[in-house]
């Protein structure tokens, strides 16, 4: 699985302060009959944009190179979750050049750098633990003689500055790697950077995901938001109840994800600096759950008769909240996340409203015909039994909107609307006091014909009226590949580099927001991926030092 | 390159005359909010549809199955082309598990079927020879006892009939390999059936053309349209002016088509029935030939002097005509196919104009300001220079529009407008009695949200106002993805299966339109292609029994 992600990366030529700039040719927009040349950025290829960026005029060859701990460091060789790290950003500078023993003492040129030095400066480097929304992601390189030093208070802000040394580097006019004198300190912008995959609408091989963990990291995302089941399918293998995959799932062997599976992903993500949120969506989006768990479901009537479909889980049923119990029960010891996401979208009325029984409970409740009262009711009762298993939630801004009461750290994530109802949103939610997330604008699985990043590019997350204290709510967002059209054959090109716009969007300072120096450097960033084995699309006509090796 | 075509064929549980389909759930079209039931269709999952198919519902299990030439075949063992075909429908009806040798004599089950005998009817089989226009591509398919037998007068038939007996494989309850009892006489509507890629805006390594090559044949395209230069870069690797992509490939050794890789593209195409036409586009289109041949284009001025950039080919030089007359007696000795596509699409008037030497030409002419006549000029040369060849050609719609005289067997390709306006330039074209192919409504490079297959599908080429024997002229078509947004990484899953949907309505009857039961076919067809190892990308929700195995 991971050794499929090991290819040989062959250092981009990149367009570097020398004014060599090689790497992509004039290009000529035949539609709209201009042409654009592409320049070199002053930042080369550093995607996402850090906060503060020196690069000198002053270069020097990587010579019997090695990443090695500092000796301050709070985290030694034991770490494994950084010994990996060296391993993998070796790897892709290097390719599959057997690695530097120990390096022997020997004369090195003047303008040769020999070593980067990672030091974790905070007592407790968090080499063990879990990456949270709080965790400290910032982290301070030097490049400069007798060795780079790469500084970070966690692993976490180091495995961010392993990533940018990696981007600095270069081949020079005859081949030799190389890195100019360097100082960057850098931090996010926003603590919550999301990608959202969907595996129930099609099945996601684990190769896929794990494929796409990787790319996150070389993006700086710090949240899997695993959308895993939903009406089309129910791949989670849960060890309480094994037959809702087994009914539920489009195949109980080959499409399903076992416990092994999950902590896999759980494991290759952490040590990428990755949560992994996991949504159980309820009430809607549940018809597979309906397979595996008898009467979870709300039987539709027709008539006076049940009509053999299924609507939304049963709200009226103490039975739904014992499953319910037992199942996020599981779900909490499963991920070790602090938030899982309850989902609550997109509830469709009419099979409750078709139902005798829930007619007769909304009569006794004083419901009248508010079904948003018994959606609450069902929504206020789940997040009580979530409470309980120590686990903050997300949910989608359908539960704040029907004035459910929520607890005061729980994120609202904002998904529908235009610009001006999605900006109101936020604005409301805000000023409620809710923390917040972004999505509308990066739902990338819509698609037209072009450069549709620009637009990615463009939407910021904290721009609607609100005062500071509300901006302040504003966690950062996630870009959605929703899979009704995606699975394996095409996920990975539709999301890179496409994501990559909303990533610096999210990490990078508020007026990082020039279109065409970031083409530039977005450009070498996918050709970056690419040689990585990362089958990202191109964003314009172009080419890469080397292409993509599979078809 | 071509083993990693050879992929395990799981062969696709199949919805099938029994009534089985566990193969496509439910769906719920989450958008619409309704919910549509994927039937099985009544003709399993053959793409395209066959012209006439009959399938009984009786079954034979394939035991110690081979593929063999029938004793009165005109076609022996020293066909290679048959041969190899043979080893790759095995491949993909039985996996990689080992071919059996000759059959020894045992006996066989009342319901086994043992042996496909091909049978090449026509004295002359074409084996040795080269697909064309006017090739016969029928075939007559029988599976019943004691063999099945697959009847073609020429390969090219016999091919299809391959595709078309592995198409109706399927597994029976227990994994046994089996197939139903069917007849099938077959032949395509239309005699051109092509796709063009364009390997001008993004480099196509040879991997990618060959594995569209084979996913071609899977779906009865028989022509390669290989727009293979343009402005933004010369791939090509004259033998004659090498120069050419020495100064106008992206770069002169990794990103070429070496005259060994375009044979070996040719013999790919012709061992599956599928002919190569090239495109040398001028006078427009011809950036990247001016930086290799010095003079070829014009030089534009700005004022009373050069500006140093360049427009079109330069028209009004005689060694211009030199070098054409060159450079194609290469091509037309490097292609073997009877046609070459010439281009003359999309020519910008303003460098000309801009040119001295140029106004001075036109006023000698007495042309006037119509740059159009300055262009039909050029073309019309150009055309008398190919016709020496002994070369066909074809040519975007305006060559024809700009009235410029053309050989009788000329084909026109119709690529412009909406479809008023494409209806009515094939009803002009095939009225001025030149042959047409239309590629309008298949620009596939255009992509937006959702099912845009339902209008490829839906698309006729002979849906114009005009004669019975008008429409004949209408030879076929082309679905076309031009290359700014599609290199290796993502060019596979946007062609198919969209490209599929072209495919029938170029072979099938004119009446084969159910887009539900295309739906049903297409499904299953996308998921063969996946298990062949071709990542098309899926219609909707769905999960194929095998996914693809790459990202």
């Amino acid at each position: 699985m991971i050794t499929a992600l090991k290819f040989t990366l062959l250092l981009l030529a990149l367009a570097f302060a020398q004014g060599l700039h090689y790497n992509y040719i004039d290009e000529l927009d035949k539609e709209a009959g201009t042409v654009r040349a592409v320049q070199a950025s002053q930042y080369v290829s550093l995607w996402p944009l850090p906060q503060k960026v020196k690069i000198l005029d002053l270069s020097f060859k990587l010579t019997s190179f090695n990443i090695v701990d500092a000796k301050e460091s709070s985290a030694g060789s034991s770490c494994s979750l950084l010994q990996d790290a060296y391993r993998r950003y070796y790897e892709y500078m290097f390719g599959i050049a057997k690695r530097q023993g120990p390096r022997k003492s020997r004369l090195t040129g003047p303008s040769e750098l020999t070593e980067l030095q990672v030091w974790i400066t905070s007592p407790d480097s968090e080499c063990d633990g879990y990456p949270s929304v709080t965790s400290d992601e910032s982290y301070e390189l030097s490049v400069d003689l007798p060795y780079a030093v790469l500084k970070a208070p966690k692993v976490w802000g180091a495995l961010h500055g392993l990533e940018t040394f990696s981007q600095l580097v270069y081949e020079d006019q005859y081949g030799a790697k190389s890195i100019n004198s360097t100082a960057i300190s850098d931090f996010p912008r926003f603590a919550h950077r999301g990608i959202l995959l969907d595996s129930s609408r099609h099945f996601l091989p684990l190769k896929v995901i794990l494929a796409n963990l990787e790319t996150m990291a070389m993006n700086k995302f710090n949240v899997f938001h695993w959308h895993i089941v939903d009406d089309q399918s129910f791949p989670y293998l849960s060890r309480t109840f094994p037959q809702l995959s087994q009914q539920g799932a489009y195949h109980p062997y080959t499409h399903v994800y076992t416990p092994a599976d999950v902590k896999m992903v759980i494991e290759f993500g952490r040590l990428r600096g990755i949560r992994v949120v996991p949504e159980f969506d309820t009430p809607g989006h549940t018809q597979s759950w309906g397979k595996g768990q008898k009467d979870l479901l709300t039987p539709c009537y027709s008539g006076s008769k049940p009509s053999g479909s299924f609507g939304p889980v049963n709200p009226i049923l103490n039975t739904t909240y014992d499953f319910m119990s037992q199942f996020f029960k599981e779900i909490s010891t499963v991920f070790p996340d602090a938030y899982v996401h309850l989902g609550g979208d997109e509830v469709d009325f009419t099979c409750w409203k078709s139902n005798p029984d829930i007619q007769k409970f909304m009569d006794q409740q004083g419901y009248g015909q508010d079904y948003k009262k018994l959606e609450s009711f069902y929504i206020q009762k789940l997040l009580d039994i979530v409470t309980t298993t120590h686990k903050g939630y997300m949910i989608w801004q359908e539960v704040f909107d029907n004035g459910v009461k929520l607890k005061p750290d729980t994120l609202i994530h904002v998904w529908k609307g235009n610009q001006e109802q999605y900006q109101s949103e936020m604005a409301n939610v805000t000023s409620a006091g809710y923390k917040t997330l972004l999505s509308t604008p990066w739902y990338l699985n819509r698609i037209s014909y072009g450069q549709d990043w620009h637009g990615h590019y463009k939407a910021d997350p904290q721009d609607f009226n609100g005062t500071e204290e509300q901006k302040k709510l504003v966690i950062g967002g996630e870009a959605c590949l929703w899979g009704e059209y995606v699975d394996a054959t095409n996920l990975t090109p539709r999301l890179w580099p496409r994501a990559s716009a909303v990533a610096e969007r999210l990490w990078s300072a508020k007026d990082v927001t020039d279109i065409n120096d970031a083409f530039n450097r977005l450009s070498v960033h996918r050709c970056r991926m690419v040689a990585r084995g990362i089958p990202a699309e191109p964003l314009f006509s172009s080419y890469c030092p080397r292409e993509y090796k599979g078809i």
